[in-house]
């Protein structure tokens, strides 16, 4: 038979799945033997069972009531006794922390008759009955759905008759007054009376906290967070402990370090004479948690011993919650605490150094997107600078700029070199044009799926969004925070990290982290921290990492960030600035003779481009791809000639170059580009185009070896879609790279970014010496939308309708792109058992598909140069974790 | 030992792939005991020995020299005979006819012993000569590669030094000095004496056949007609038999039926004392075959007998080469014979009624291309018209209109309702705006892939292209075809069924076939025929067949040309018109109110127009796709907007209500429409427009239900992704449609037209009811690119260079797009064995692709109305030649 109730000692860290995460660590510290409150956890099994019936399990109330026998026993009082009444908690908790998101009932077991006991055996009538009137609404409210606001307005109506200013103004006979009120206003509401009996009191708040899996509001956060829906949650039962009992009693929360900066030590605070709910209200303020070495020196010894304990035996930082009543400690909750990303890499290697973990478990605890965030700049310690208000750290960065509500403003004092934070309610697509323009976008409305926060994000702008105490009246160029007034032109400092926003400039300063990559040198635990763990997981990664770089400048900074080569050199960028016009003139050229002598004088330039970066990935591969943009990308837009042509014609001005180029680009238009004439395409309808290129790389090549250099060129076609058109290009490349004297052995190989590419691997490896996976465009043509158009556009709500957890572009989606990816890697290798097997789609540098791209069997990844030590950090933990796994 | 050579009596009319198309018809008739000239065949196979290695297999010679001494016995005759010489003829004979392509030589044995043989057994000095003259011009050429012209040069010196008009006007003896100079040709060019040996000529001719197999056109022309490569050619050696020895003796080709009409009788050419190249030379003129049965009513007598045995045997039509020396018929050559599409029913037929095959085999034997050219209008029989030039038959149908240089002029005529004929030399992208506004395009250069060709099958506009005859001079305004010149204006008639080209207005012919679709009235040998093989198609398909329709008239038309019911109902025609300025306040709705206003207008137009088609197509699915395009593409484009109100304001103009437009227009703008907000994302972003497209199907099928009818409406979801997007779709419209009272059970499926769809079919399928492909986009995504942008950019290009056999919009690309196919449907099946399986892009009427969609399990296809009955019999031929294929 289903077991559905653990007693706290029957379960432990590892039955998260079954008990959640806080019943699980509550059993794991029971069975530490540290001082856990009896009780005993339900099943999410349970909860499952009722939410498919409709009805609990068969048996399991027996065995609540087993378990609560023992409970009584352990607690040595019983549930319902009037003298001395044993009250309980039910809490929720799943194995994802859904925070805010269920229910909780406190102090069950208060009736008209054990209230006495509590005042007795508390001495404190007062406490007695306010226990008893929040019992009602809190059971009112979870188990029967009666809106808070009943209760409100008899609190406001006794206290207005009472002159009470706040609750604690009101006496325990006001509060024995108000909960007669309050079972009135819930007799009202579900014309039933409160239920007396404390066995049917805890039976129904079990079945309320079940069913609250299913409220609407958490089963949207289950969608946003991609919390699979039928978990269910597990329902902990737990004897009631108060803090709130006289000066010897008390409640905090401790840190087994700091979760800032990994600092050794204890950390936290403490709050006498109050409960945990007291201290989320701010009623008073919380006292550092050092002072209760003074307060109460025995429970300080007791838990900085129980800290000490948990550390050891969860061998990383620990977060508490604790209650002292009368002197008596009480260990109430405990978890793996959260912390910043410069603390995650401290304390990790920290832990190694304490013989705790091993490199590869520190590894494990570190990820890419807390790197990522420490190569961003920062605020100088902004501690002293008061916050005007705090938003949802939805794309991170440390932007300051004036306040400016509207795009078209923001467009133009960027214009004028003035910085500008973008200041909006929400933003919409017409907010495009001053997100490019801003430093940094501030909302106040909407979370991380917001249009401003996806496209933020998507643009590398810092941005914080939904900072709901600002009340923004655009029109009126200003917004209000409380008492406080910004207006149009003020300067604001925003931190995308956490969310602060400072009224003035706060002082930025570089990353410590890039400043290390860029010199190389090691100062500071931070940087050492990450020193230590990079190499460890440069030694342990089976991917190769290497670099998108167009330019030498990329090239060398990408060597300093550990690539290991040149996965994608974009030639495009090589066609712009004073190279247009010979990009007009092949265009426009009217017969084989002009385009020769177009693409003749692209040939020298071209090789100049190849040399230097050739030189500056001596002895690393160098992957270029051919030119891949349609040609019309090159001229000016359809539009603006029309007008400028249609202009000079109304005003009798000469067009004649004007009206031969909109002439061209009206033949060149496409409704399409991105699904038009690019790519091979090109290479194989202008003649000469690739050759031209494959020319300049070969003769580059050749002068760099000639000068001693060691060059590793490989030619990347892109947009292959059929096996014949890489053939017919590597055909007309061999040709070439056989009539340039001393050109090095150069491998030709193909993006995999059209659908069919994928398709039709087998067949294309039977031509390519690699594959490298254009993961941007096969996301674009898998999904069948271009990123341009859409990502501003439906994103968002796509995001908030939770049909993507995160943006495609972001981060690989397995499920359909993934398992094109999986099938052209398997019928690849299968055709070619030495294919090299890359990707060069910005998805190189994220830390989720690095994973995905690890156990594809990819040989290497390619990103940004930026990107680097993320795609290094999870290369290496992608190899640890899937060797752990293994080893299982 | 492997067998290289095979006497005429060891083949069968089965061993094409080893013996070749001719040599396995030969065997055929060497074995039916009818008089074929002795001879053998060396196989394919030897020809891959010898392309492997470059020299004949092992062997092979000595089987030739064996094969040659059998057939020296059977003509009792010998090689080398200096009495009476025997003499052989070698021709090339692939499994696939590839005319005009490969190799032969004739004559061969003669030297200058044995042509005085020859000469005394012909009694025609002048002959044998001539012949010998002829051996070493054809030898030269095919085995040593020297050119024609070189023995030209010589020819042409001769006659004019005799005075000579004609070859006809050298005697015996200038033939015979001829034959020095053509000798001295050979030697001056080759640095070798012509071989005199016999044994040497033949094996150096056959090594030349086999090696002709890689001659550049050859290898372009496979390309092109997708013949494999690695084939090879066989080679027949044959007794030479002479038509040209008097009037005892001719040559002809005959027909079992007319191939132009499939009428029973005798049908063919008859030359007296003439070989088979004068016959293509056109030196006299033939006569009808019936003419024989005068001049020798004995070979005539055989002949018919003959003829009468091959059909019976092969069951079909045949077509014969025979030629009769000195009074002895000898059959040279038969095959199945080439017919016209009218032919091919009429003929399938016929052998029905003669008990040669049956419905299936006659069902077989037509293909949905014949029946698709039967329902173009046709030119009124032409035979009496002279016909100006021939060109390529490039795209179907019958065009007349005033010859038109230019695609601007062409144009403007259009626009005066004038017909056009856009007459070019080649036509590249500028010209597209000439091809839509002619009936018909008219080039001098390129092929069935040229750009004209292809654009023109596109846009379903009639095409001859490639019509070299034509001398065309644009500029000023004529073309010449030889002494006829024809000016920019004049009317010209071009057929695009057989590439003639007539001068004046040939009267032009409704098709009888769509006559008979149209009324149900079957009259005639033709409409007779088609009635029958369709409707043994219809009793024989497993496939359902559907229309593609969006009006009243096309549904109707669809019943009447045998639709099972409507797959593909698309509603953004129904946007058009009128209403645009409905949608107009749509689009620039700025509040919920706005919006629905203009929602609620269209609901009753949307209401309307579905009651239409549900009570036209009563009683049949109706498959309704929800609004698919981009809403801005019912606003104006930017650019004629950008310019409008350029100009207005240049003249001070007020332009609110446009530049609130051109803003609108702006920020709508997509890169890439294609990929951009249409389809399910439309529905999502845009509140209540699927809504009330849902509303106003099951109000109108409600409504048209009430009236007594039997509406079976289907809710068809566009370009969904992700199984969540279709899944928020379905849960909005059964909300909409359990509200209205009345309305039929509506299942609610999804188009896969995007490659991720495809991925994700198996999670797809769990919530939709059925699937549509949409092969169209799928192609576009697959492929990554946009049929309007690329098809006449580079298509022409990529079929010349064989990338595509011909465009995979026409048909669909099994390779590729057709494995994304396979998979969804595998996925889709798996998740719901019910799943009903559609498809409704263009393919759905393509011969090719039905097959394929067959093989695949698909439930039925879905196609414009006049591509139904191509769809209905290739939809029936798939599962007859699908059974066929399973009994074997």
């Amino acid at each position: 038979m289903t077991k559905y109730v653990y007693e706290f000692a029957d379960g432990n860290k590892e039955m998260k799945d079954l008990l959640g995460g806080k019943g699980a660590n509550l059993a794991e510290m029971a069975n530490m033997g540290l001082p856990v409150p009896p009780g005993f956890t339900i099943t999410s099994d349970a909860c499952r069972g009722y939410l498919a019936t409709g009805h609990v399990p068969d048996g399991m109330w027996a065995e609540v009531a087993d378990h609560l026998r023992g409970l009584e026993m352990r607690a040595r009082r019983s549930l319902g006794d009037v003298r001395d009444p044993l009250l309980l908690s039910v809490r929720s908790g799943g194995k994802f922390s859904m925070p805010g998101m269920m229910e909780t009932v406190l102090d069950i077991g208060l009736n008209d008759a054990t209230v006495a006991g509590l005042a007795a055996r508390s001495g404190d009538e007062r406490f007695a009955w306010d226990s008893y009137r929040r019992l009602i609404q809190m059971f009112g409210k979870t188990v029967r759905g009666i809106d808070d606001a009943a209760f409100a307005g008899v609190l406001d109506d006794l206290k207005s008759r009472r002159s009470a200013a706040a609750d604690i103004d009101l006496s325990a006979a006001d509060l024995r007054e108000l909960v007669e009120a309050y079972k009135k206003v819930y007799r009202d509401h579900v014309s039933d009376d409160f239920p007396q009996a404390p066995h049917d009191q805890l039976n129904q708040a079990v079945e309320a906290v079940f069913a609250s899996w299913n409220a609407p509001r958490a089963a949207l956060y289950r969608r946003q967070e991609r919390i699979p829906n039928d978990l269910g949650t597990a329902v902990n039962v737990m004897m009631m402990v108060y803090g709130n009992l006289g000066s010897d009693s008390g409640t905090g929360v401790a840190f087994t370090r700091d979760p800032a900066t990994g600092a050794r030590g204890i950390y936290g605070d403490y709050l006498s004479n109050a409960q945990g709910e007291d201290v989320v209200a701010g009623i008073r303020n919380a006292v550092p948690l050092d002072d209760l070495a003074t307060l109460n020196p025995s429970c300080f010894a007791q838990l900085t011993r129980h800290m000490a304990t948990l550390e050891k035996h969860y061998r990383d930082l620990c977060d508490i919650e604790f209650t002292i009543e009368r002197g008596k400690l009480w260990m109430l909750q405990t978890r793996v605490g959260k912390r910043t990303a410069a603390a995650a890499f401290i304390i990790a290697t920290q832990l190694v150094d304490e013989d705790l973990i091993d490199l590869d478990e520190a590894l494990s605890r570190v990820n890419g997107a807390q790197l990522a965030q420490l190569m961003f700049p920062s605020f100088v310690d902004s501690t002293d600078i008061p916050v005007l208000a705090t938003g949802v750290a939805a794309s991170p960065g440390a932007a300051v700029g004036r306040v400016t509500f509207d795009s078209a403003r923001a467009a133009e004092r960027a214009a004028n070199g003035e910085r500008v934070i973008l200041v909006r309610r929400e933003t919409n697509p017409d907010d495009l044009p001053g997100i490019v323009a801003a430093q940094g976008v501030l909302t106040s409305h909407g979370g991380k799926t917001s249009h401003a926060a996806v496209v933020a994000r998507g643009m590398g702008r810092t941005c914080v969004c939904g900072a709901d105490s600002l009340d923004i009246d655009a029109d009126g160029g200003v917004f209000r925070v409380g008492d406080k007034t910004v207006s149009d032109g003020d300067i604001i400092s925003i931190d995308g990290t956490n969310g602060k926003i400072y009224l003035g400039e706060v002082p930025v300063q570089d990353s410590q982290v890039v400043a290390y990559f860029e010199t190389g040198l090691v100062g500071g635990a931070l940087v050492a921290a990450v020193h230590r763990l990079l190499n460890h997981a440069d030694g342990k990664r089976r991917l190769g990492v290497r670099a998108n770089a167009d330019t030498v400048d990329d090239a060398l900074r990408s060597r300093r960030f550990g690539a290991a080569g040149i996965g994608l050199c974009r030639t495009e960028h090589m066609f712009l600035g004073d190279r247009r016009q010979l990009v007009e003139a092949l265009i426009l050229a009217e017969d084989t003779a002009a385009r020769q002598s177009a693409l003749d004088a692209l040939l020298p330039l071209q090789r100049t481009d190849f040399e230097g970066i050739l030189t500056a990935a001596d002895g690393q591969p160098v992957t270029i791809r051919l030119i891949d943009p349609p040609l019309h990308e090159f001229l000016p837009s359809l539009e603006e000639l029309a007008v400028r042509v249609a202009l000079a014609e109304e005003r009798g001005i000469d067009v004649d170059h004007d009206s031969r180029l909109l002439a061209a680009v009206r033949r060149m238009h496409e409704e399409n580009p991105m699904l038009g004439l690019r790519g091979v395409r090109l290479g194989l309808m202008v003649p000469g185009l690739f050759a031209m290129q494959v020319r300049a790389i070969a003769e580059a090549a050749a002068s760099v070896a000639a000068a001693g250099g060691d060059p590793h060129p490989e030619i990347m076609v892109p947009l292959v879609g059929s096996v014949l058109e890489l053939e017919a290009v590597r055909d007309e490349a061999l040709a070439v790279l056989a009539g340039v004297p001393g050109a090095p052995t150069t491998p030709i190989g193909t993006m995999i970014e059209v659908p069919r590419a994928a398709m039709t691997a087998g067949r294309i490896a039977q031509v390519a010496e690699f594959f490298s996976f254009g993961t941007n465009d096969l996301t674009q043509m898998g999904w069948g939308f271009s990123r341009d158009d859409v990502e501003g556009a439906f994103f968002p709500r796509y995001l908030a309708l939770g049909i993507f957890d995160r943006s495609p572009f972001e981060s690989i989606d397995i499920e359909g792109i993934g398992r094109l990816i999986q099938i052209a890697v398997a019928d690849g290798r299968a055709a070619r058992d030495d294919l090299q097997i890359g990707v060069c789609g910005e998805h190189g540098g994220d830390p989720d598909s690095v994973h995905f791209f690890h156990k594809c069997g990819f040989d290497y990844v390619s990103c940004s140069p930026f990107r680097l030590p993320v795609a290094r950090l999870e290369a290496g933990r992608a190899a640890v974790i899937a060797a752990g796994s293994d080893s299982r």
